[in-house]
């Protein structure tokens, strides 16, 4: 709606105001249609659609700015997994109240992203909910015809290989929630920071799409939890894994939490919220794989090995005995 | 997740129970990826989102295939609107519970609509909340490269036509609150029954998708209210325009409530959830426009016409008079 409207409803002037500015991409038509156009230039567009809930997903008193990244990073995380360049996205907001002291900031972290990434709004819809805050994003990415990543196609003797470090988020959620990570850190507080950060904004692995694309046999994000979302990649592809524990890469603060027995294992890869790549890289292309990565700064960890069979995927510890887990994953119900 | 899994989360499991079988598109790739493909065919992807919310476009005991059915709808109905083939959807669930009981008649009747309308289900994400359930689709269509029809385009001298009866569904969610129309009607079951339903089951017009892309200036449809998506179109098309209010066709049920004085024209053209296609149409267009929608069994009028100037559309009583209105349409802020 352009702003020569006489009376322009209270939910249009809040799009107009907060979010026409993030929709740079002519396909979106500045918001002033009911739809967006998505070109595919011959490509094949890549769909991913993922929701975050206050009190779910993020905390109430989260910073509006790091609750819109969280949003879209969740997305971006799901399209660099496979193998998928950003085109754009598309936002359903849904809040109790539209107060500017909310939306204002929020709107420029998600404006900032967007552009960080690549990633334009196309359109979204804004309602009114009486209950918790709930922000759903479907995101766009291309890839060539018949190129995206999938879950399957792993393959006995790959090498698993997961990006950044693992269990910090979930550490992070702990210290908010004042948790056992939290009162075992209390003197240390940048540490502290550091992990909530982890949890707040995750860092998508988008550098590393490419590579993805071209070295891997299968990958997925690491969302709810290392071990359970490898269980998945495994069953998807008809084989099992084994993981080699030591060699799951931590944080300092996550490798001190574990060392002083605050939390076991089981919290760091059962935890969730890491956003890293899980994949299957074969032996031979491991190196151009290692290289590609170091280009693009993004540190990459060799935690294990695909082996045939349908079991789930072993966790083994130093000793080569196998880790009871209880809990693969985060599940919602 | 494959069914071999040894310990599938209650989150997974759902998806295979209820929504695996709707989703037969190859794209979607039985749901066992992080994403799904969208192929384009050398068409260009129209993108719309809407969602519906528990207390705000449903009522909790609205039956779960109505909620199903209007949750998919409102998207199919912007697709016709803008001239586009449906070509699947993305659903984003928020439930408090997954209780059988509610996701079996909810999966069969969105699974319904998605073989009606052929429009597949893509992909998805199934999230726990602690308040309303929160239903957000986002729909995607294909059109001729640059054959999206947009809310832009009116022209003065342009007939403004509207399909099907408007105001059925406000009458039918005032009855569902017990309102004056519920009083009213009190002994006339059927006549509430069919208005009630026209609330909780929209009837998107895809089937006159093509006619409008091959026919109008400029459409959307009519969600929020008559006046307030005519006063939209207009703006955005730079136009005015005036409606012989005499015009507007109304079912039997809501030409009785009018003629009775239970309610007024204002809460017939402002009331909102019609999912109606309001377009304009040049004058030597009519009459094939209306031959197409003869044959796809749609029914149009012509209610007025678009004028130039920039003032909010005006609504002329059977003297000429201008109607005041005191709201033009539902805003969720």
């Amino acid at each position: 709606m352009t702003d020569r409207q006489d009376n322009p409803s209270g939910e249009d002037s809040l799009i107009a105001r907060y979010f026409r500015p993030l929709a740079s991409d002519p396909g979106a038509f500045d918001l002033n249609d009911d739809a967006a156009i998505l070109k595919s230039h011959g490509e094949e567009i890549v769909v991913t659609t993922d929701a975050v809930i206050e009190g779910v997903h993020f905390l109430p008193d989260d910073p509006p700015d790091t609750i819109a990244c969280k949003a879209l990073r969740v997305n971006l995380s799901d399209l660099a997994a496979k193998g998928a360049t950003p085109a754009g996205f598309v936002l359903t907001l849904a809040l109790r109240t539209a107060e500017e002291a909310w939306l204002t900031p929020f709107a420029r972290g998600l404006g900032e992203d967007a552009e960080l990434f690549g990633c334009p709004l196309l359109g979204g819809d804004t309602v009114s909910t009486p209950g918790p805050m709930m922000i759903s994003v479907t995101a766009f990415g291309r890839v060539p015809p018949g190129k995206m990543i999938h879950r399957s196609g792993a393959k006995p003797g790959d090498r698993v290989v997961v990006t950044g470090t693992i269990g910090d988020a979930a550490l992070g959620l702990d210290i908010l929630r004042g948790g056992a990570v939290a009162t075992a850190l209390a003197d240390d507080i940048a540490t502290k920071e550091m992990l909530v950060e982890r949890y707040r904004i995750p860092q998508p692995r988008n550098a590393l799409a490419k590579a993805v694309r071209d070295h891997t046999h299968a990958a997925m994000d690491v969302s709810d939890g290392l071990a359970g979302d490898l269980a998945k990649l495994c069953a998807a592809s008809g084989v099992s894994a084994a993981i080699d524990t030591q060699s799951i890469p931590l944080s300092a603060a996550a490798a001190k939490v574990l060392a002083r027995g605050t939390l076991g294992i089981e919290a760091i890869v059962a935890g969730g919220d890491d956003y890293e790549i899980l994949c299957a890289v074969p032996e031979d292309r491991f190196e151009a794989f290692a290289e590609r990565a170091r280009m693009a700064g993004v540190a990459i960890s060799s935690i294990g090995t695909i082996i045939a069979g349908a079991s789930v995927p072993k966790f083994l510890d130093a000793q080569g005995r196998e880790i009871a887990l209880k809990r693969l994953s985060y599940s919602h119900f």
